[in-house]
């Protein structure tokens, strides 16, 4: 017929989608329908990026699409779950084909890398906003979940958080010099899917690092004090913070701040026992991640930050949240 | 931490939900998880609507909650598929507490009535727009496809076309009475899931109406056309076309128009063969939804109107497109 059906039809039906493992129908009709594997529990998320709040409204459209999918991947990560496929949901302003054409490239860039086809999708008219849904499957019983971390627990994270915070900076600050190891990490986050497979029945709580390291662990700490009714708390050796070369360049004050308070690193942070530290090699080895243990759960109801001389170390904000400013 | 985690929280999160059946995990972690039934595919939908464009801007909140996982679930419905769960995408403009508690009523009033647990979201800051995924079940083989429709099958509808584009007339030219039938089909459509679990194994193909009538059976058309490599078409007769109360005050050819080309009244399109139609009475029946048919598939490659006289009427839209005026 028209423009809203074709859109998603010339630049995102592939016949391979249609073909891939559990995807029984892809596009073209009232619902996507996946066969889900036996025995396999499906974990589901959505997540929304609007311009101008969640990227700078000069971000490549093809960065766009790669990261629209890469921040939902990443919550299938932290639960452990391998993906099967995910929807797209593009509200634009104007219908422009070669914009689309370069967002699905990026779009569909890391829907291959991940195995994770576009099944399904919707398209309309308004300001620029994106919303993807995933869909994966983690065997019953073994997701990772937030609240299953327990005094005495290693506090783990994955890669080196606080670079994309830097990117960020950086691209506001007029560099959109794509070699830059801290943009890149801003603009095509990579989510560690393998290394949350590595992680089932090795860590007892995950999230992963979308809003700063410090705040995502606060949901850790609070959802597995929900959990066990106990008061539960975090120490961390700022020492053993992961700290990339990028961030070399910034006072130990700044990177401290980036590493603890920067958002969109998709990292994964995490918990293990202590009898696990071996087991956690194995998996980070297999899933080739780096993975640092930077301190321990607590059962004092704080999250404390402890510099070598032993001093606690208080950081100027603990993350960030879209609303916080208006309440 | 904040106020984005809290608006879902407060309004939306509610423990009946994270205890519906199939649903593991709802709400609190990085993804939801659901425990797909045995022999069931998945079926998916997502669907946006963005202010100004599918609802207008005084359209009361609590009606908006409503109408966001009723445009879903319709497409549930016109696979014939079972609601499991859905998810949730809101941007706001600003945090308002009241404007959210309304909504939400509308959303889980349905959610409830429907039997689909809002297991996850997402809450953002920009303009206001609503982004709904629903999952669905259906038994493996069993979904209503569009491209299953062969020539000589009846063409069907459900309930009375046409209501949903007169109450937005009335709804613009500054008549709100919730009372007036045509403008409550307008803010509370209700989506046909048991007419559409019913039409398994009945109904050959199935749409649900959103944009028209005509466009709908279109998509039918095309896709059963490209699935046979035939050149399918379809006939209706104008004077089977049932019309509601609301339509008489028009004349008749403005009544057509509404019937033909009206959207927002989320009724099924469907194609049953001519032996079943004992099979569609009990269908319909079981249902308690009323059933016309209106028409049938042809061979011949074109959609005709025909009236009482034989003569061939031509509406002077089809439906509508977001973006078909931009291109």
């Amino acid at each position: 017929m028209t423009g809203e059906f074709d859109l998603i039809a010339r630049h995102f039906r592939r016949a391979q989608d249609a073909r891939a493992p559990g995807v029984v129908l892809a596009g073209g009709d009232d619902c996507a329908l996946l066969a889900p594997t036996p025995g396999m529990q499906l974990a589901i998320s959505t997540d929304t990026l609007v311009e101008g709040v969640h990227f700078p409204r000069d971000t490549p459209p093809a960065d766009l699409g790669w990261k629209a999918l890469a921040v939902n991947l990443s919550d299938l990560a932290a639960m452990g779950a391998t993906p099967r496929g995910c929807v797209l949901a593009l509200t634009l302003p104007l219908v422009d084909d070669a914009w689309v054409a370069t967002f699905a490239e990026g779009f569909l860039a890391l829907a291959d890398a991940a195995h994770c086809p576009l099944v399904g999708g919707d398209t309309t008219s308004g300001p620029l906003s994106i919303t993807v849904t995933v869909f994966g499957e983690v065997p019953a019983g073994e997701a990772l979940r937030r609240a299953g971390a327990r005094a005495g627990d290693l506090v783990c994270v994955s890669g080196t958080p606080g670079d994309a915070a830097l990117g960020l900076e950086r691209w506001l600050a007029g560099n959109h010099d794509r070699h830059d190891p801290a943009i890149l990490r801003l603009l095509r986050p990579v989510p560690r899917l393998a290394l949350g497979v590595e992680l089932r029945g090795v860590a007892t709580a995950c999230i992963d690092v979308s809003d700063g390291l410090l705040g995502d662990l606060a949901h850790i700490v609070a959802e597995s004090s929900r959990a066990t009714g106990l008061s539960l708390g975090a120490e961390l050796q700022l020492a053993a913070l992961p700290r990339s070369p990028s961030l070399a360049a910034l006072s130990d004050e700044a990177a401290l701040e980036h590493q603890l308070a920067g958002g969109d690193d998709y990292e994964l942070c995490f918990t293990v026992p202590v009898q696990a530290l071996a087991a956690l090699r194995v998996a980070a080895a297999s899933a080739q991640v780096p993975v640092a243990v930077i301190g321990r759960i607590t059962d004092d109801g704080r999250i404390r930050c402890l510099g070598t001389d032993g001093c606690e170390w208080q950081p100027r904000r603990r993350g960030w949240d879209h609303f916080a400013n208006e309440e």
